[in-house]
């Protein structure tokens, strides 16, 4: 589709960049994608700034519209451009299902997969000493998103919310990868989950992911 | 107008269940209402786990759809029972704006003012020594909130979202009005925006936050 007025700022380092970036992709979206390398500080630019002004990735421009939220972003690219109405379906109790699992995610998967990872990996970036009793608090944390995710959201279906593909798979699963680049394990429902997710995704997914593994990587074995 | 299938379980000490009260009242809704008494730990209660698999408050059930996140529900509410369309445009763009307000509102406004009230709260509640340090970090990130809402989201409009009221501001100044009960002081911008949004709803207001104002008064007088 031809959108010639979508402009992603986006690092394939941040999950729901790639959450973004991936639902661009599965809608065939001709958008225009500028990476802002926040290891460098350009979130903190006065160009980004200009756009962001709080100075996180990523932003979403659409024409005269900029949002600076990510999950807002996914509902509104696929409340304009997904003609199947698939991602976020306008069905009011199916999309209850979606907006449930975002809502529920910042302060839960979110909160504690960000922050395992960036106990873990910030120490390496910044030669420093790693707060062994903080991730280990986030780790425990992650034990019981996993089972809320299995228990509650999936709940014997194949995706966060209901049975078929929405943006808060998209948001689920790139969370998700983040601390597994760093070592974390999951259970086999949750393994099996992503899986599904990847499969339904299909090639696009490992491209976008590539960059945030072999950082990941090169960080694990310094 | 008349909803029989409409539950909410809540609690007037809750900022997100308010807000739902608030939608509901202020849109004339028939609901049926079941007080959840977490100081009593009723939300851990089996019957209410039934619901609410979490065991937070609020819940709310629409015949056979039970929703857990209150920002769910209160979009769920607005989008099938405001005939006028105000509180949650279906404007794209209008929408983004409301979204935007309630996905960031998660890890900032809420986070502090929470962080803040329990800070000040519950070790009077439970006679234990306060955490002064992170009570002062909660301060001086809510000094950043207040600035970020007068800054971008209200940015000399009337409301966070715009010219009128939505959602978004039932979210904000119920999450607002809990640390002041607790004392906490914000800018003049914000002191008047709360006022709109007051005003706006009328005597509703005064009575469903009648009770946090009374129970904080009582602790802070211990």
């Amino acid at each position: 589709m031809s959108t010639p007025g979508l402009m992603l700022y986006i690092s394939p380092l941040s999950q729901p960049a790639r959450a973004i970036i991936l639902l661009a992709k599965s809608l065939d979206l001709q958008y225009t994608e500028e990476d802002i390398n926040f290891l460098k500080g350009e979130h903190k630019s006065e160009e980004y700034l200009k756009i962001h002004p709080f100075g996180t990735v990523p932003a979403v421009r659409d024409e005269d519209l900029t949002i600076i939220e990510s999950c807002t972003a996914l509902r509104y690219i696929a409340s304009k451009y997904d003609t199947s109405g698939k991602w976020y379906p306008s069905d009011l109790k199916a999309r209850a299902r979606v907006d449930e699992f975002l809502d529920w995610h910042h302060t839960t998967l979110r909160k504690h997969a960000v922050g395992y990872f960036l106990g873990v990996v910030g120490p390496k970036l910044h030669d420093s000493e790693a707060d062994t009793a903080k991730i280990n608090e986030h780790k425990e944390e992650m034990k019981k998103v996993d089972a809320n995710i299995v228990r509650y959201f999936l709940n014997g279906r194949s995706f966060v919310a209901g049975d078929h593909m929405t943006i808060a798979d998209l948001i689920a699963v790139c969370e998700l990868e983040q601390p597994m680049c760093a070592y974390m394990t999951f259970s086999q429902p949750i393994m099996d989950y992503i899986e599904r997710v990847k499969a339904q995704i299909g090639p696009d997914y490992e491209q976008v992911t590539e960059k945030i593994r072999s950082f990941t990587k090169s960080m694990m074995n310094k």
